[in-house]
């Protein structure tokens, strides 16, 4: 399985009065994970839907939260594809402060045209990602 | 000029680490009073962009803060149409808790077509907006 | 299983440009479930985080998206308590538009003090969460 | 007046229905851009807040947007401090995407303690953010 790793900076917003991170922006958080995997492996999403015309919206989320993180650090998140198929996408999150594991998650998504209707990865876009899935070092 | 009231409670999502509500979260209370405001005249939001075609963003927008106000605390937000023009329209935002002024503040539109075309309101919603500016009392 | 409603209303903050609702407002919404629920069995959780120092922080979350919401719809958060523990709960969340349900999930709590640490519920609070989880009609 | 520069991708979930990044956001990146100024001159606004016991919240925020920023585009914010005083500080921020300014504006911020009460800046900070408003090249 071949890890993409981004990083983002908690911003004073995303503090909530408990003084760590609110839950909800973990999964914003695994949103710039597979933006930044995606465009490392040549498939910015933004041209996945402008482009290709394949929308991903989120089927499903989870998120096990282990250490609450605070402002201004730094966390880095570890990104991959856990399942390609030819109609749907999982990734999964590893969120890291320095070697601590402090969350982990994953999101499920489909696979739909810009209208709403479900669709296929057109089939390079589906060997990439089940290449990736796999490890990226198939050909 | 004739004001809307709108009620909205702060989320621990709203917060952030100083224990108070979050300073950008105002404008999207801002937001929950125009929409309020437009519903109540009969032009609502959604219809505004999906019937007539008309998409307001916004230009300018300005608060004052004069209470922090914390979490589960409940708002009212009285909004007013400052000013209508056939091109853009100003709203203007009073908070309260109570009868305690929190925040002041304006928000300023201009009106494009969905294509993002800078356009006119539709003479009768021009003419709606600007009797509401004005009080409301005018036929 | 004793079943508390809130309602809110979609956001234009709240939708991306897909059109519909960003996926992490869910879990916001699931937040508004809670906090009405702990309110209406007489708990608040604010007097809950000030008064009986149980802060609940998020350690696990999850949430079935089952069709998208648009701008302005109105979603009824129909929150539960799963499970109640000495030193945790579990919140579960149906969200419907109209009669459809359109997302679910659950959030797992525990519960730490103002400073951090581990704890357990006051047992008066525990008795009534854990009644409510069994619906509510025990004594 | 010294210039700090500070990046962000626009979120998906920062954007809205109408395409675009949603108004509100901006301010955030403000708080982006002040964040890192204050750490380039040598006093992050974590410390700033727990070592020196200064809480700076805004008071006055202004926005004027020239142009809407899209998905996954990079905005450059370039944050000066336009006035520093003893008992409070104002930003200013011109946002760009590459060359094009698209946001400019403010946030006014008093000085408080950790319980609220309004005090001054310690001279030495003081000192330092009045050096950095006329330029950064005084000693």
């Amino acid at each position: 399985m071949q890890v993409v790793e981004a990083k983002i900076r908690v911003r004073y917003e995303e503090t909530d009065r408990m003084g760590a991170a609110y839950y909800a922006n973990y999964l914003v958080w695994f949103e710039v994970g597979r933006t930044e995997l995606l465009r490392a492996i040549g498939l910015p999403y933004r041209e996945m839907e402008e482009k290709h015309k394949c929308v991903l919206p989120v089927v499903e989320a989870f998120c096990k939260y282990r250490r609450s993180v605070g402002y201004d650090e730094e966390i880095t998140i570890k990104t991959a594809i856990k399942e390609a198929k030819r109609r749907g996408i999982t990734f999964e999150y590893n969120l890291y402060r320095d070697e601590e594991l402090v969350a982990q998650g994953y999101t499920k998504h489909v696979v739909i045209d810009p209208q709403g209707k479900v669709r296929s990865f057109p089939e390079e876009i589906y060997k990439t990602l089940a290449r990736i899935a796999d490890g990226g070092n198939k050909t």
